[in-house]
């Protein structure tokens, strides 16, 4: 699909998820937001808390450090405890250093005072931000995420992740959302395969996808047209259409 | 967590994904399954179906070809559409040419001719397996997978990559599983956090890991701690409880 929009990487950070342990779901939720707001999601990667992988993963996915994607967003690792390293892996990424953010304190003494809990050691711990970041919002609990170059570090919890997306999309470099359009057949993806390329050669612009499915001992497909313009999908699908049905 | 057990990556091949349509699974399910049989998977990545993309990243996530994990398991991108191109990227990746595999052919041809479903074409695409490769049985439908070098490539629907995961099982080089004891405790990360690092110094030959939660209305941590020797694994555990009701 040709587009002129801004490109994308998700860095999912935590052993949970290479273990089975967890399923993880956030990526799958900042996909959908991504597309709905013109940017082009390239890649998803998840690694372990470790480090060397971390630094290494947002070397290359961040433009502004030579990375290959103009935005990259990263889930996990920024919690209290001693397995959370994605603040300090960030810190050593963009070559700055790690320090106790004031205004984080502030926010996160704030919310804790007002219900009682005292600051502890370990809770500030989640106010070490790198040199040089601009906070993240966290409307659901209290310890924000930060931005720094072309990387958005937010909670892997999941509803601190989706408060965090809600606070940084109105920042964000929007583009133009693709539309689709569907076909649901019951009928093979093989009996349709030529007619699908046939179209997809007629219209290079636009991305045209099959997804055979399995369902109550049936199956089927269900062929997807995406593209930024409208009356060009509207023209493949119908041309589609045409061809099947012929 | 010390091992010497293989390692894996996991490289998953579909727009579908990326554009939100989709919520992977196959990922988390051999994930569960790696773990299980003491195979440990380092990396998950997700790219989109174009040949450089994929290209790229079988060569860097397999060690027969410089890259970085023992195994790599591949899901997607081998149908019969045009926008299938797994399999021309694994035979780009390994240098070698693709062929009509006549193998591949003689089943698909046996299980479709025994449905009365004519052999067309567009189905016999999914037979072009790159040249040298071995065949991976696929008993939910006919069109198999394939294994070349420590590539192991297999179909995005998720009832065939099971069907793919448990035919390649018996043949994987197993290790030693690890073996975890959780802790669920009512309290936030950040309360327990000195004693789960204290633990995890003194053993570092195990991983520990904390994972706060919410529900009803409620919060807390689950603590886990993981490693090979289950003997290790019960003390470090005694030592967290001990710690921790201090």
């Amino acid at each position: 699909m040709l587009s002129e929009n801004k490109t994308a990487a998700i860095l999912v950070i935590g052993d949970e998820i290479l273990s089975g342990r967890t399923r993880e779901g956030n990526a799958h939720h900042l996909a959908g937001v991504l597309s709905a707001v013109g940017i082009d999601l390239k890649e998803i990667r998840v690694v372990a808390d470790e480090q060397p992988l971390i630094v290494e993963a947002i070397r290359a996915l961040d433009s502004s450090l030579g990375g290959r994607y103009d935005l990259l967003f990263t889930s996990g690792g920024i919690g209290p405890t001693h397995d959370d390293v994605t603040a300090d892996s960030v810190a050593e990424a963009f070559g700055t250093g790690i320090e106790m953010n004031e205004e984080a304190l502030a926010v996160m003494r704030a919310r804790w005072e007002a219900r009682g809990v005292p600051v502890t050691g370990n809770r500030t711990r989640m106010a070490r931000i790198p040199v040089g970041a601009k906070l993240i919002a966290n409307s659901y609990s209290a310890a924000p995420g930060f931005h720094i170059g072309n990387t958005y570090v937010m909670a892997g919890v999941p509803e601190v992740f989706r408060a965090m997306v809600d606070a940084i999309l109105p920042e964000l470099p929007t583009g133009r959302p693709p539309v689709s359009e569907s076909l649901d057949l019951h009928r093979g993806e093989s009996e349709v395969a030529e007619e699908l390329k046939s179209v997809a050669e007629a219209y290079p612009d636009l991305s045209l996808g099959s997804y055979p499915w399995h369902r109550d001992g049936t199956f089927g497909t269900m062929l997807v047209v995406r593209g930024l313009d409208q009356d060009r999908v509207a023209a493949a699908m119908a041309e589609l259409k045409g061809r099947i049905s012929a």
